[in-house]
């Protein structure tokens, strides 16, 4: 199993990132330009062709493989009253999502894709982080060892979930240590939290950001103090999909702050990610911003689960299947523009 | 096959429409409140199934049997230079669709949907509509009738699509009489014409609205005057759908302003259909505004055949398969919130 010995080592890898092919996406403009149908007219397909391409240095994507990995994980701040549900939830989820029962476990199997759930500690949540950091170093380095370790290298597309009460909010902490603004910027309603509920948050929020504001200028330390194992997980898991040469579809918004350390350790570690959608979590959208992401689908979603994630995923077919699978005009015999 | 005797024939069947279940969309909406999740937060998903069930008068919406039905046409007023493309590039089409080249033929696959391709007298062009109306009344109802009867009844979904060079021209001329505005106002690149050929391709839809003014009291007979075989046969499709309880996925530009005239005609003619995508085409944004039309995508696609409609297929899918397959709160034993 892959092992960070301590936070440098980490650090070292987050900022040794392999680039895409300029090669392969260069070999998909081409030959788009010449399929039957007028330049550009397939729009985001396209540049999903190209992107895909680009990320998995082929000149002809493919889908073969399509994994979603969902992280779960528990959270002490849920003592503080920031989820309409029980902590609980976590653990009865994640027996949910091994009986099929799951939305994930409908959406993976319209996508053809190969979903894993891998809980993390589940029976001792992380601290709270008003009161220490959420995680011991240890605690997160080996969290994100495991979501490095669990990207299996033949994938050809990897889809990122997770589950855990109250990591809304640890990912608006997030949020805010890494972008700026409070809590009122960056909570929202979760699971759908009351109005006294979401003050609650807003205010833990506040009180967790007090306590580590010393820590801000090290993303790292960030997502150690105020994340947690599942969000620590998929940092993992996206850095060893860009070792790998593997596009990532990244879910909602725990999913986006979960990976936005990365992309302030540097601005385009999240190139081999696309957003699958805006979450109806009302900082979602402000994240979307401060990363630069441009989310496929709007459809006021906000489950997690890596549900966003691997519905989006038959686009993507879509899009390998037209460039693939398009004739050209000089095959086709059809007149190409005057 | 379906014969309309006369334009009221036709009329009186847009105006005499079944209307869709509200018992199945209940069923479905009180489902979705006990599955394993949060009130609403698979957003549009639940949207969907529900509009599916309603639709379908099914408590539980199925998608067994998706059919794409594209329609092509040939259009007198290419002659005008409205298009960069020459005409024989439909029949050309039509071919490539048949030896599964086009994007339709690879979408439709992923989507699990059966493409169909229906040619409308390709070697005789409609009129050209600055000179005389595009078809004759016969003309007009035959090619209606022919899209009303190729809709199988058995069919669970409907996506509807066109071909044919020169039609985002017809499309323009009708949105324009039908909610007013010039060519200016409705006129995209289309397939990309130039600068010059969009002045051209403005001046052409003025000139068939200043010939056909007095038809404008009547949505049948701006379909007739303005539009194209495969956009009447969209109408007639569109209209059988709803007859025979067929949820519709309807595709960009022209196919939108195929079916604009039915809800000229009774507002709620298009409650059965859903649109695919907003199309870059530039006329599309204030025709789905005029017919509150609220699309699922925004991928900047302006390719038609269909292409859009099929893309979206797997959404409902989706939708569906989270409907049927999701457990219960009281299934799973998981704690619905304290």
């Amino acid at each position: 199993m892959t092992q960070f010995s301590d936070l440098d080592a980490l650090r070292a890898a987050c900022l040794n990132l392999p680039s895409g092919s300029d090669a392969a996406a260069a070999v998909v403009r081409e030959r788009q330009a010449i399929l039957t149908k007028p330049a550009g007219s397939l729009g985001r397909l396209e540049a999903l062709a190209e992107w895909l391409a680009r990320w998995q240095s082929r000149p002809t994507p493919r889908l073969d493989q399509v994994d979603v990995l969902v992280f779960a994980g528990n959270h002490g701040v849920t003592h503080q009253g920031v989820s309409p549900y029980p902590a609980s939830v976590t653990v009865q989820m994640v027996a949910n999502f091994a009986s099929g029962g799951a939305a994930i476990n409908q959406i993976a199997e319209v996508a053809g894709a190969i979903l894993r759930v891998i809980p993390l500690d589940l029976d001792n949540p992380t601290q709270d982080f008003t009161q220490a950091p959420a995680m011991a170093q240890a605690e997160f380095l080996h969290a994100v060892a495991i979501g490095h370790s669990a990207v299996s290298a033949d994938c050809d597309l990897l889809c990122l979930g997770e589950m855990g009460i109250g990591n809304t909010t640890a990912a608006a902490a997030i949020a805010a240590a890494l972008f700026g603004g409070g809590g009122s910027r960056w909570a929202g309603r979760g699971t759908g939290i009351d109005d006294a509920g979401l003050e609650r948050k807003r205010s833990v929020i506040d009180a967790g950001l007090a306590r580590h504001a010393a820590c801000f200028g090290e993303p790292l330390l960030i997502a150690m103090a105020l994340g947690g194992r599942e969000l620590a997980a998929i940092l993992g898991a996206t850095l060893a999909a860009r070792q790998h040469g593997i596009p990532v579809l990244l879910d909602g918004f725990v999913c986006t702050a979960a990976a936005a350390p990365l992309a302030r350790l540097r601005p385009d570690a999240l190139d081999h990610a696309m957003l699958a959608h805006l979450s109806a979590e009302a900082g979602h959208r402000a994240l979307t911003e401060a990363l630069a992401l441009h989310p496929l689908l709007d459809f006021g979603m906000r489950l997690g689960e890596g549900s966003a994630a691997a519905l989006v995923v038959p686009l993507l077919r879509a899009a390998v299947a037209c460039h693939a699978g398009m004739a050209t005009f000089a095959e086709a015999l059809v007149d190409n523009r005057g």
